[in-house]
C-alpha cells in the first residue's frame, strides 16, 4: 500500500504504536509537543542537541540498504554525535519527508531500524513530524541527551603535545561504497569483505559507551566523530584547538577491507582511510600522560595515531622512512557534487 | 551565486555568522552537538520539544512567499506548537535541506526571516544541519522550551461542561490561499483585504505570550494550535480528552478577509473558517467559571465559542435559529493530494 492511501493519521498511529519510552517522557508523541521530565538530571548537567538528515540517493539508496539499515543509520549518525561530546542519549524526534508513492512496509521497516537502535540505547522516539514531498525520502533526526557540565567535550581544547588518538579502524565504509561501483576487479574478494565493508556502511555503530567513558575519565581534552573523513575532522579539531598535528602514518588503524578494496582498485589505501568519511568512530585527543587511563576506558579499542603540534604548521604526516608530508585536510561537502 | 558553488563550509559559516544566542547556550553552532545550560530552569519544569517541516511546493511557494516569509513560517510553525503547549520557547535547531541549484541570496533571506522572528522572542539557533537534495527545498525546525510541569497543557484534560475558547480570528490563511488562485471574482477585493489574508498566511504570528499566560492562569483544561484547521483539531481535542463538543455558530470568531473572499466565491463562510487551516491561533478549554480570568489573560483576545459536553455525541454545532447540525471533523491530510 502506497502512503497516501493510508493517509497521514493512519500512518502516524501506525508508526508510533507501541513505541518504547522512557520513564523521564512524562507526553510522547500524539500531542503538539513532547513533555520531557529533567529530574533525573544531576544539578550540574547540560542538555546535548543535535540534528542530522539522511536523503535517499545522497546518504542512502533504497535497494541498496534495506529499510531497517537506513532506519538504523538516521538515528545511529545522531547519537555518534551525541557520544563525540560525551553524552548519554535520551530521547529523539522523528521527520520524515515521504514521497506519496512510497510502500508503507518500506516506512515500517525504517522505523524498526530506528526503534531497534533506539531500545539498545535506551533511547525513546518523542516527537516527529510527516510531510509529504515530490522529492526524496528524507529521514531527519533531533537528539537529546545529557553530559556532566565538567565532562562535556568539544572540538576545542585541544593543546600542543596531546596525544591524537581514533576508535576502531578506518576505510571499511568508503570501501563499501567503492564495491557497490560494480568493478570487475573486486569479482575475487571474498564474501566476508563484503560484507563486512557493507555493514560498516549501511548500518554504523555509534560509539556511545565509549564516548561516555573517554569524557568520564577526565584525560580527554577535545573529540569529535570521524563523519567527514579523519582528515577533515582532525582539520575541525585543530581549527578549533588552535593547534597542528603530526600524524605517524605506520599507526593509522586502517581497516583490513581497505586494504583489500584499494589493493584490488590499485588506489592508496592510506588515503582511502584517511578520506574516506562516514567511520562514525571517535577522534580524540589526550593528555600527554593519558594514553594507558584512554586505552583502559576503551577496553584497548583505540590508538594512538599522532600527536598535537604548536599552531601554524597545519597537518602533516610522518611515514616509517622519516619522510614527512604536508596533508591538506579534504573531506566530504554534502553540496557538492559527488566524488 | 548558487549554494554548490559556495560550498557547505562556507555556507554554513555565512548562515551561523553573529547568530544571537542567550546566556543559556553554553555551546551553540559549530561543533557535533550543542550544549545547553539547564540552571535557569526551575526545579518543576519540564523540557518541551516539538518539530516541523516547511517543505517548498507543499507549505510555500517560493516567489508568492518571500524568503522571509519562508523562514518566518518555519519558525513559526513550531513555536505555535510550544505555546500550544503552555511553554516558553528557548532554543531552536534548523536542517536544510538545499537544491543545489538554490540562490545563496533566497537563503540569507529565509535566515533573516527565522533570525528576526527568533529575536522578537528571544530564541537562540543553537544547531542544524544542512544536506543538499534533489527534490524541493526544505526547512525542518526542531524547537525546545520549558514550562512548569503544574502548567502544561495537553489536549486531554477538557471536560464536559468547559467552555470552548479559541485566540484571534479564523480563515483569514485560508482566505490567502484561495486569492493566491487568481479567480476574476476575486479582482474587486480591496488591498488591504488582500494584503491581510496574505500577511496571515504566509507570515502567521504564533501565540507565544498568549500561551504562557493561559498556561499559567490555572483555568484552562486543554490547550492545541489551530494548525489543521479548528473542526479538525477541536475533534483532536475532543478525541484526546474523551468528551463531545457543542459549537455556537454566531460565536465563531470569522475573519472579515474570509468573510469577503468567501462571498465573492459564493463559499460557505463559516466552512471556510473551521476548515481552513493553518491559522495558527489557539484553541483552549476552560473551566466552567473561568471565562473572566481566560479573557483578561489575553487581553480580550478570544472568544468562547462553544462548550465541551460528554462524549458519543461527536461535534455539534447550533445555529441561531435553534437548528443543531453534526459535523464531520474534516481537516488536512499531509499524505493525501492537495486539494
Amino acid at each position: 500500500m502506497r502512503i497516501d492511501e493510508l493517509g497521514e493519521f493512519a500512518l502516524i498511529a501506525r508508526l508510533t504504536a507501541g513505541l518504547p519510552t522512557r520513564e523521564d517522557v512524562a507526553l510522547g508523541v500524539g500531542d503538539d509537543a513532547a513533555l520531557l521530565d529533567l529530574s533525573g538530571f544531576a544539578a550540574d548537567s547540560l542538555l546535548v542537541a543535535t540534528c542530522d538528515a539522511q536523503v535517499e540517493g545522497l546518504h542512502f539508496t533504497l535497494g541498496v540498504a534495506s529499510p531497517e539499515e537506513i532506519g538504523h543509520k538516521a538515528l545511529a549518525v545522531n547519537l555518534s554525535d551525541l557520544a563525540a561530546m560525551g553524552a548519554e542519549p535520551l530521547w529523539v524526534l522523528i521527520s520524515l519527508l515521504l514521497p506519496r508513492a512510497l510502500d508503507v512496509a518500506t516506512l515500517d521497516g525504517v522505523y524498526a531500524g530506528l526503534r531497534s537502535l533506539a531500545a539498545r540505547y535506551s533511547v525513546a522516539l518523542v516527537g516527529g513530524n510527516v510531510s509529504a514531498t515530490d522529492g526524496p525520502l528524507a529521514i531527519d533526526v533531533t537528539a537529546l541527551g545529557r553530559v556532566p557540565r565538567d565532562q562535556a567535550l568539544t572540538r576545542a581544547g585541544g593543546k600542543a603535545g596531546d596525544l591524537v588518538m581514533v576508535t576502531g579502524t578506518l576505510g571499511a565504509a568508503a570501501a563499501g561504497v567503492l564495491l557497490q561501483g560494480g568493478d570487475a576487479r573486486l569479482d575475487a574478494l571474498p564474501d566476508e569483505t563484503r560484507v563486512r565493508a557493507r555493514a560498516t556502511q549501511v548500518s554504523p555503530q555509534p560509539r556511545v559507551a565509549e564516548g561516555r567513558a573517554l569524557a568520564a575519565s577526565g584525560v580527554v581534552t577535545a573529540m569529535l566523530d570521524v563523519s567527514d573523513g579523519l582528515m577533515a575532522d582532525l582539520g575541525h579539531l585543530c581549527a578549533a584547538s588552535d593547534v597542528s598535528a603530526e600524524l605517524d602514518a605506520g599507526a593509522i588503524p586502517v581497516d583490513p577491507v581497505a586494504q583489500a578494496v584499494a589493493g584490488a582498485l590499485g588506489l592508496d589505501t592510506l588515503q582511502l582511510a584517511l578520506e574516506g568519511g562516514e567511520d562514525y568512530e571517535l577522534l580524540f585527543t589526550v593528555r600527554p600522560d593519558g594514553l594507558e587511563r584512554a586505552l583502559a576506558e576503551v577496553g584497548g579499542g583505540a590508538r594512538m595515531i599522532g600527536r598535537l603540534t604548536e599552531p601554524g604548521s597545519g597537518l602533516r604526516m610522518r611515514f616509517e622512512d622519516g619522510r614527512i608530508e604536508e596533508l591538506v585536510a579534504r573531506g566530504w561537502d554534502h553540496l557538492r557534487p559527488q566524488r
